[in-house]
């Protein structure tokens, strides 16, 4: 199977982020960290790692070699990471001090010399926050990090996503929100340009595929989560692989685009009838996008982000809503460097809205089929830039009725 | 800056891995459990959950929704996952028997469900085998493993990395190796076929695109990892972010490939001259080129890895090496569902060939510049699977001098 097309393959060239941007983002994090009366912060993953350090690499972290960034509340910021790379912090990174070991060594990869730096340089009661709250993952194996913290007593590790990495990371920057702007643009003009690159009889993988060229062709740098299913009308969930199934008269498809530029995510979705939609479908779709504009107007600073929720729950449980609401368990999250980012639009989150924060608006509802006696799924998903005056939008929202191919 | 260019986005249809391929893996890990005395294994980490349950999606693990598999010594190989998921698992893979819990919930993500399940399942004294050991990540936060370590107790955690999971994902199965085959084929194909698209006046980063157009177009599902730097008379490390530097007389490219065919790797490079390569550059080729032919030759099952080592070394050793051999610290390792994977060609790794091993075999020298003072990196790498009758090459194999760009 292949599809002959002519792209331009656009390549837009870009700045790295000013120094300044990573001094002001140690800054808040010293503030918080005197807060909470923590002594360091060790930094292990590879998203936080960027935050920090910025390190200008477009080859993921491997396993083997793992680096780490200790924050001290006060003086310099100390990378702690395979012998080499030093070299590699110290031209093209703000980080000028790393204590380093010889890697690989499966058998020591670091350990000897994080409780070195520990020992060396922090207070023999110190606190250390580091990544073990809720959506955390270490950067090194969970053995290693049981032997760094018997072997550094009485300094104790204490969870810092809570406290310090997730409300930090929460507030993006205009920088980084002008990446997540860019991204977000770029997948919109791919959604946009869609239709005209779609046509009846192509597979499910095929026409994830032209879409993934579009994003790509368009200047997304990577395009880590295509995700696309169908179904004569609707589809029954979210994810699964796109099939060599024909897309053909009824069918509906659902095609998510999770796209990074410069290491931030864009992450929406958008629907492609092939051929004309069912009643059902289409009455399924104009209340979702319905509750999308109730949670984008519901969007506003010093409310609490459950009030997102409640905006669009009222619209999925009017009367006019064929179907009732999912149980996803939620309707919408954040994103930046990683995808999701905390908080949830979720009932029971009371994070407060702040400019600055990133709103995925996410909506979903199931409802009857018109062709079978399995409920269908429907979600709408834009982005949000919270701003002073409410929800600044970054996606090119999705149009009022399904596109139609032909 | 855009590069206009056509091409056919090739999709290459397969059918899932059967049933029996899965069986087979726990079956494996059943045997070697017995030889360790453990009850059971707790499978956290994205790759190693899809060795074992061969999931039918092409959406990453989200972070807010972990994903575990337990596999007792005997009877049912249970699933402990977000519910919903729970129907997608029973109609899309051989798990059927779930646990699950309401998510997202960061407050409660798993941890009552699975010590639930341990408590449910397993004997009082149990010897539960997890990812701790080298390399390993644990797919869920440290500070729930942490908690559910506690709340199991007198059952306990023990590492199954380096006595299970590793030695079991070593040994590719017929079918994990013609995934890999592949996807080596895709991109052995896109690096053969780039000299065409590539041209004086280009930019790194506009060369690195086109490349990676090239391997998507040609059945790539997913380009992760396209590496791309350059420079007069070489380049002085692996790594970094390709630039708008334009491409010019004397500049060597490296172009390290990493893509993905149904979530298997591929990984290795290729170099490309800008102009006619100096004296020094082609001579470093040619060293490098002539130790990964001496790495290939040396691949027999029944020898310890590090005579692969060795064998290159010798090479780079000999005084027709104008360079010195480098101190990145290994000279090649494993791949499969994750890149790299142990072993690691290295001096001390005495892990025993055996047929099934896929070995990406990776020589490396340093060498002088004939532009300026600072040395230059050149390395090779092509991949292998270790067959009875020796190494079978799963790439095209680098020329024998560097292709030239004009």
């Amino acid at each position: 199977m292949s599809v002959s097309d002519s792209v331009r393959v656009k390549t837009i060239a870009y700045e790295p982020f000013p120094q300044i941007e990573y001094q002001n983002r140690v800054d808040r994090a010293r503030q918080l960290m005197r807060q909470f009366a923590f002594d360091a912060l060790l930094v292990t993953s590879e998203h936080n790692l960027r935050y920090f350090v910025g390190e200008i690499s477009t080859t993921p972290h491997q396993t083997t070699r793992p680096r780490f960034l200790l924050i001290p509340s006060s003086g310099d910021v100390v990378g702690i990471i395979p012998m080499g790379m030093d070299e590699f912090y110290k031209e093209t990174t703000w980080i000028k001090n790393c204590f380093t070991w010889p890697s690989p060594n499966p058998k020591d990869e670091g350990v000897s010399t994080l409780i070195k730096a520990f020992v060396d340089l922090l207070p023999e009661r110190a606190k250390i926050g580091t990544e073990l709250g809720a959506e955390s993952r270490l950067g090194m194996p969970a053995g290693d990090f049981l032997r760094v913290t018997e072997a550094i007593k009485p300094r104790v590790f204490i969870d810092a996503s809570d406290a310090i990495f997730t409300p930090l990371r929460m507030i993006k920057s205009p920088a980084e929100i002008g990446r997540i702007r860019t991204v977000c643009g770029i997948v919109s003009e791919a959604f946009d340009n869609l239709p005209a690159r779609l046509r009846v009889g192509m597979t499910e993988r095929e026409a994830c595929r032209i879409f993934e060229l579009e994003c790509f062709s368009r200047g997304a740098e990577k395009t880590p989560k295509i995700q696309g299913v169908s179904g004569r009308g609707g589809y029954t969930r979210p994810y699964g692989v796109p099939s060599d199934k024909v897309l053909s008269g009824g069918d509906l498809l659902f095609l998510d685009a999770g796209c990074l530029f410069d290491f931030y995510w864009s992450d929406f979705d958008r629907h492609f009838a092939f051929g004309t939609p069912d009643p059902h479908t289409q009455d399924a779709y104009q209340i979702v996008w319905e509750a999308t504009e109730a949670g984008i107007a519901a969007v506003q600073p010093g409310i609490p982000i459950c009030e997102i929720w409640t905006a669009m729950s009222n619209v999925l449980n009017s009367p006019r809503n064929r179907g009732k609401p999912t149980t996803i368990g939620r309707m919408g999250h954040s994103m930046g460097l990683w995808m999701p980012e905390l908080p949830s639009v979720q009932p029971d989150d009371k994070t407060i809205l702040k400019p600055g924060m990133i709103i995925n608006v996410e909506p979903s509802t199931t409802y009857p089929s018109y062709f079978d006696s399995s409920p269908k799924l429907m979600v709408h998903e834009e982005v949000v830039v919270v701003t002073e005056a409410g929800a600044q939008l970054l996606t090119s929202r999705a149009p009022r009725t399904i596109p139609v191919i032909t």
